[in-house]
């Protein structure tokens, strides 16, 4: 009989990102592994699915213990996906990553590898997403590698309360510099857009998305706060969307129909 | 001297779907209106953002007081854009919609629709995402029109506080049968995945996304049960994501690295 955890793990970068490759190695002795990633990059995909074209899954690897598969579509339907039809039962956990850059604060909700793991946690599979400060394919992950165990150890001994969900941030720092973890909230702020503006050879304009991230909450208490001053950040993350602050005082409102 | 507002509106059906084109009948009067709105149907996109192919916006009508326009990204590319290259002036109101199909519950965080609102709230504009209970292309939004006015009113002359985002969910019913606007919270639910497999002439798999809604908390706070009993549920949408009922627990966990 086979006690070992099952780990689903994926990312948004692509099955073949450095990022996901060394996420694999360094959790691969803690129990069996089944990857499934997208096919092609896919940052910026927040919580989107497919609908109106067909899904596919392209086998890489299928071993005992260990199989690996790309699937062409977002990162919630590559966890979607792998629940439905590759897993032969719930996962234990679900891992996310590395992503290549820095998921903290409000990039929560534009993240591929953030929508993922939020995707796990709504089936109730305890989920991590990790994301390192470095968008270099050279990044190095191997600073992360003793705290990312111990964070996937943690939860996995412990994996309560229902629907967790992790926001764990790196500092792109050597081993050294790296203070420790530090479980915190997520810093209020925002993209201020600036769009890149040229013409085609066709002299039709057309637009790159660029932009200036606007924090105005650095309090000792989040992300960005810990992130700076080389921590690890760990943000759990709800699948309540309401704002409960807003609602009492919303109620009292009268519309006039 | 222009005092009156300006509205901007978008939707994720596509600049040409009934629902907008309602909705901005709807509010015509209540202001300058700016529609930018996807080419495209974007059904799903969450809050996607364009990053690796460029953008472009095609004018459709640029008439004083009223201009529209369609852009080939999704319905937060759609905003982005809006806000830095369209809007002469920070719009008073953000209108996203009329979807074809409900977005209450956890279909918010898959919702482009949403997408859309939050994004909005983001940039500190008050904004409402309208849904309706109904797919079809013939859905009738005539008996939503005073209920929509009324709540887009009621946000114009009381848009505090800052980063409001109302999700708004009609009934598909008759005006008679709607019994009124109910300010209430999400109910916490999932999707259980049912992937369609099929062949592909080639005898290659495919699959289709399908699935079953799972909505374990049907409580008479919830949008759930405002829906169900043919009330217009009004939740306020959240941009801190973080599990403030949880962080507390997991400060006090060690992790051992």
């Amino acid at each position: 009989m086979n006690h070992k955890p099952l780990l689903l793990i994926t990312n948004d970068d692509g099955y073949d990102a450095p990022g996901i490759r060394h996420l694999i190695d360094f959790v691969k002795e803690m129990g069996d592994l089944i990857v499934v990633a997208p096919e092609y990059p896919q940052s910026g995909m927040g919580h989107a699915v497919t609908i109106a074209t067909p899904l596919r899954i392209r086998p890489i690897v299928e071993e005992n213990g260990y199989s690996e598969y790309a699937c062409n579509g977002t990162p919630v339907d590559a966890v979607k996906l792998a629940l439905d039809k590759v897993c032969p039962r719930k996962p234990d956990i679900l891992l996310s990553g590395i992503n290549h850059g820095t998921n903290f604060s409000i990039n929560v909700i534009y993240s591929g590898t953030m929508g993922a793991a939020i995707e796990g946690a709504l089936a109730n599979i305890p989920s991590i997403g990790f994301s390192l400060n470095d968008f270099s394919r050279y990044a190095d992950f191997f600073p992360a590698k003793k705290y990312i165990q111990a964070i996937v150890d943690n939860i996995l001994k412990n994996p309560k309360p229902d629907n967790l969900c992790l926001n764990v941030n790196i500092p792109a720092v050597g081993e050294n510099e790296i203070k420790g973890i530090k479980v915190c909230r997520q810093s209020i702020a925002n993209w201020i857009e600036e769009y890149e503006e040229r013409d085609d050879p066709h002299k039709r304009k057309y637009f790159w998305l660029t932009g200036t991230f606007n924090n105005t909450d650095n309090n000792s208490d989040t992300d960005a706060f810990a992130l700076e001053h080389n921590y690890i950040s760990v943000v759990p993350v709800t699948i309540d969307f309401t704002n409960h602050n807003q609602l009492q005082a919303l109620k009292k409102r009268t519309f006039h129909v």
